[in-house]
């Protein structure tokens, strides 16, 4: 067995793991005010397993040998659950499809190789070949990166790299981890905890996702402010081509032309494959905390975010939901602890006789490491700040809720899916001066979407990263589809990516592009920019063999 | 006239502008320590302009003629002065090559266009004439960036972005200004702070260089440890190329796919030229100040510095000095004021009954911005950590001078080139725990290699930029040369960068690549690496019109 772990075919995380709307109350009358769905109704069921319709696999036996020979027999899967689990990510999208019953193609073949050396021979042998080599990390991906080409003729390799998952050394003097590609997160930092250290790195897919995948789509974690996004934390990287290795040295800064290290970040696969990372990491520091704050509008959080951003403070987590997710975070609370304490009567007559407008109120988390002297200094600098755009400080409560429950949103999307719904995410990032103007209209293109198909759906919206000149808003919406929901689905999606780069925003902050964003790409990066990078795929994949057609479309 | 001011020809900076030792009285008698040079040697002339041996140029009228509808008449130059110091950058291989009075080869015109609409037009010109356009800014540049190759056969434009010179806008919620890239360091700054705002970015070249030329070099600046080098200034790009503009929108951060701004940053003029960037700027902040410290050894410092890195602290300046180069500033203080308060007899036997190698001691320089509340803070944090080290506080005053005298070094190369001297300088980068063992091995190499010309020569070294998980070494070196100085500077810088890359580091931290470190470049980011960037240039560039053979040494 290859000892690697995937998720549920069919949907999120864990098997045995689920979203349960039974011990929070607010849960069901929230769900049945935003999108109109009685959770109470029947679920729909996913197909049983072995009536899934899949191609046939194209690697015919020599192939399989010589994949067989490179990493023994135990290490090369074409069984179906092997091809289903590799050949999507999932997006809301990816899981429409798989739960539909039919996959009009999945990976031909599944290899996991032991070590770089398998990894460049089977690189060698997919060219040789003319195959198709798509790398395989957690597969949380939620941008179509992982997908092969529908018409696809070739053979499709999908190169797990959950074999290579080893903490390889720490440098202690420098602060620096050289890690393979295909380790999970919460391997990764309990093995660097155990000797002290951490890597800071949390994004939302943080249980499943791995390095590798990290440093291919670009991700970003929820205490990036302090730890940076991958492309800060990577500084070493190795890449595998059909020729050899590139390795880039974990230098601090260099002046040697275009990066190469930038080059690999974000490259989804298609300029080879990632095996190995030497990345920043920090001793865990004395004190970590997060603290809930409340405002009384989106503005006053949003101005206050940027201030914070301008000041000389540093906190590692900047969060701000607007009046909508904060309803919704007040709707997931459980009947007896944690958010309860934001939320509860008492705080909010208080409030309301201050003269908040209590659907309007502004749910924030800011988050504070280091040693404890120097967490005091920065609370000090950023409740200043707080008060100045009439924030109210409510402790550590809802900090230490939201810590504990913050991988666990894409469960709810499953139970949401089960019974009908359809909702997925999506995030921008823009100029602080932009970001108002870009939440207006990306909330009027959601909503014109929802009405244009005929549906109450719901969006709603938090600052989830803050920059000095900028900050990332981070979507999330839902809706009660019909028996077209990916069509559906591409309506709202369009809608928002739309209103994102027609307001000065990227397609995306983090998630990559694959073939969900593609299409936005020259709008964003302009077309010379894109001729750019086809200049670099073309050169380095002439015969396009590395997951090809992602990032940019098709011609 | 164009009204864009070049420096001198034959040397660095304003003509009438000049080191002079005359008061300071410990230079003499250094220089003669340090390299065997009696400063009060006859000095060698420079030979007179209209002596220099000038190859024709080879762009014709008609070609003359299309230029000037382009620019109009008087923004087509192609005198010998144009020409001239439009050939080289300044480093001493470039200043010993005019000097000697014979150019091989110059741009054949230089042109100043006042648009980005005249840069495209002369950029499409280029491309359907098989012409060469070669981007320059300020001229500042030491790595060979700017000079045509001696076997072009084509017409070489030189394009002057010194026309593109202002402040277009600066958005001040989101602290970003949209500068074109022709601006020199000083007009920018002084554009900004009349509006309350700096960009931080102060390199040695300052005050001749451009903003296009920073981000087309990587530069890196004194105060890069708060502001961020160029590539993390720069947020947005203009680039023109043949069939249009490259476009990178000014956002904080953004996942789509390889990154095209980290492919311009570096690039040299290969892929295109630069005409506008929006970057971030910052509140000039209440306080900005540089503190002195001693070290009793070089080890001592850099253990401090490494400790701060790590630390809460985030200084705006790290700087530290070995004790050869120690030794240099002291020499360099004037009869009265400034950094003889540091080398005072009285200081040095308070030092010396403690038990301090006098020979050893290494000064530093820590600067500090912020709130006045912030920047008392973060003092404290660095005291504790160089108490911790031996070090002790001088105070403002050696800060002051540094902030004062920090652009003047190299009008002290062209002191030294006068009498018969070439020096120059050679930086690296490296992880924290490679820094030593770099630093003594590149010490080792540097006396290898002066040994082997027969030369004493002096080396010196300090650390003047700081990272999470490294630091940037720069090191200045310097010998009286014989009549093969070009041959003989080559042995040793080629020793020092050799040692820079044999011990970790990277060919250059922030000088970029040029022709002076293309034969290293293989060596640090790998063979396959360069396969990559070659991949770039050859698909954007397949004529080779754009500075060639640069960064990748022709094959």
């Amino acid at each position: 067995m290859t000892g690697v772990k995937h998720m549920k075919w069919w949907g999120w995380g864990d098997e045995g793991i689920a979203f349960d709307h039974r011990d929070k109350p607010e849960f069901a009358p929230f769900v049945e005010r935003a999108i109109g769905l009685d959770v109470s109704t029947a679920t729909v069921p996913v197909p049983a397993f072995d009536e899934l319709d899949l191609p046939a696999s194209r690697a015919d036996e020599a192939f399989h040998a010589q994949l067989t020979d490179i990493v023994g027999g135990e290490h090369v899967h074409t069984d179906a659950m092997a091809r289903v689990v590799h050949t999507f990510g999932k997006s809301i999208r990816d899981l429409l499809r798989v739960r539909s019953g039919t996959l009009s193609r999945t990976p031909d073949v599944v290899v996991y190789p032991a070590d770089e050396q398998q990894v460049q021979r089977i690189v060698e042998l997919a060219v040789s070949a003319d195959a198709v080599v798509i790398p395989f990390g957690g597969g949380t991906n939620i941008s179509g990166s992982l997908e092969p080409a529908v018409d696809e003729e070739r053979v499709v390799i999908s190169l797990d790299l959950g074999r290579l998952n080893r903490v390889l050394e720490i440098d202690e003097v420098s602060g620096l981890a050289r890690v393979q590609a295909g380790i999970q997160g919460p391997d990764l930092e309990r093995e660097l905890s155990r000797r002290g250290w951490t890597l800071g790195h949390f994004p939302d897919s943080f249980t499943h996702s791995t390095l590798g995948g990290w440093i291919a789509t670009r991700s970003s974690g929820m205490q990036s402010d302090k730890y940076g996004d991958i492309a800060d934390i990577v500084r070493g990287l190795r890449m595998v081509r059909p020729n050899g290795v590139v390795v880039v040295r974990p230098v601090p800064s260099a002046s040697t032309g275009p990066s190469i290290r930038e080059m690999i970040l974000g490259s989804e696969g298609r300029l080879g494959v990632i095996t190995e990372a030497t990345v920043h990491v920090h001793r865990v520091p004395p004190v970590r905390v997060v603290l809930g704050y409340l405002f009384p509008t989106w503005d006053a959080g949003l101005a206050a975010m940027r201030e914070i951003a301008e000041s000389d403070a540093s906190p590692s987590v900047t969060r701000v939901s607007d009046a909508r997710e904060t309803a919704f975070s007040f709707a997931t609370r459980t009947r007896s602890k944690g958010i309860q304490s934001v939320g509860t009567s008492v705080l909010m007559k208080v409030l309301q006789r201050r003269g908040w407008d209590l659907d309007e109120i502004c749910l924030s988390f800011i988050g504070y490491e280091g040693e404890a002297s120097h967490v005091r200094y920065e609370k000090k600098l950023v409740r200043r700040i707080v008060r100045r755009h009439g924030g109210i400080l409510v402790g550590k409560g809802p900090g230490a809720l939201y810590d504990r429950k913050k991988f666990d949103t894409p469960y709810i999307r499953d139970f949401l899916l089960d019974r009908g719904a359809a909702g997925d995410v999506s995030e921008t990032a823009a100029p602080w001066s932009r970001l108002r103007q870009l939440y207006d209209t990306t909330m009027a293109a959601a909503g014109k979407a929802y009405e244009d198909i005929g549906v109450q759906g719901w969006i709603m919206c938090h600052l989830s990263h803050s920059y000095h000149s900028g900050a990332c808003l981070y979507f999330t919406f839902a809706f009660v589809h019909d028996d077209q929901p990916v069509k559906q689905y591409d309506q709202v999606k369009s809608a928002i990516q739309q209103a994102f780069v027609d307001s000065g925003g990227t397609l995306s902050h983090h998630h990559a592009v694959g073939v969900e964003h593609s299409a936005w790409l020259a709008q964003d990066v302009s077309p010379e920019g894109v001729e750019l990078v086809r200049a670099l795929f073309d050169g380095a994949d002439p015969n396009r063999n590395f997951n090809p057609d992602k990032i940019i479309p098709p011609a």
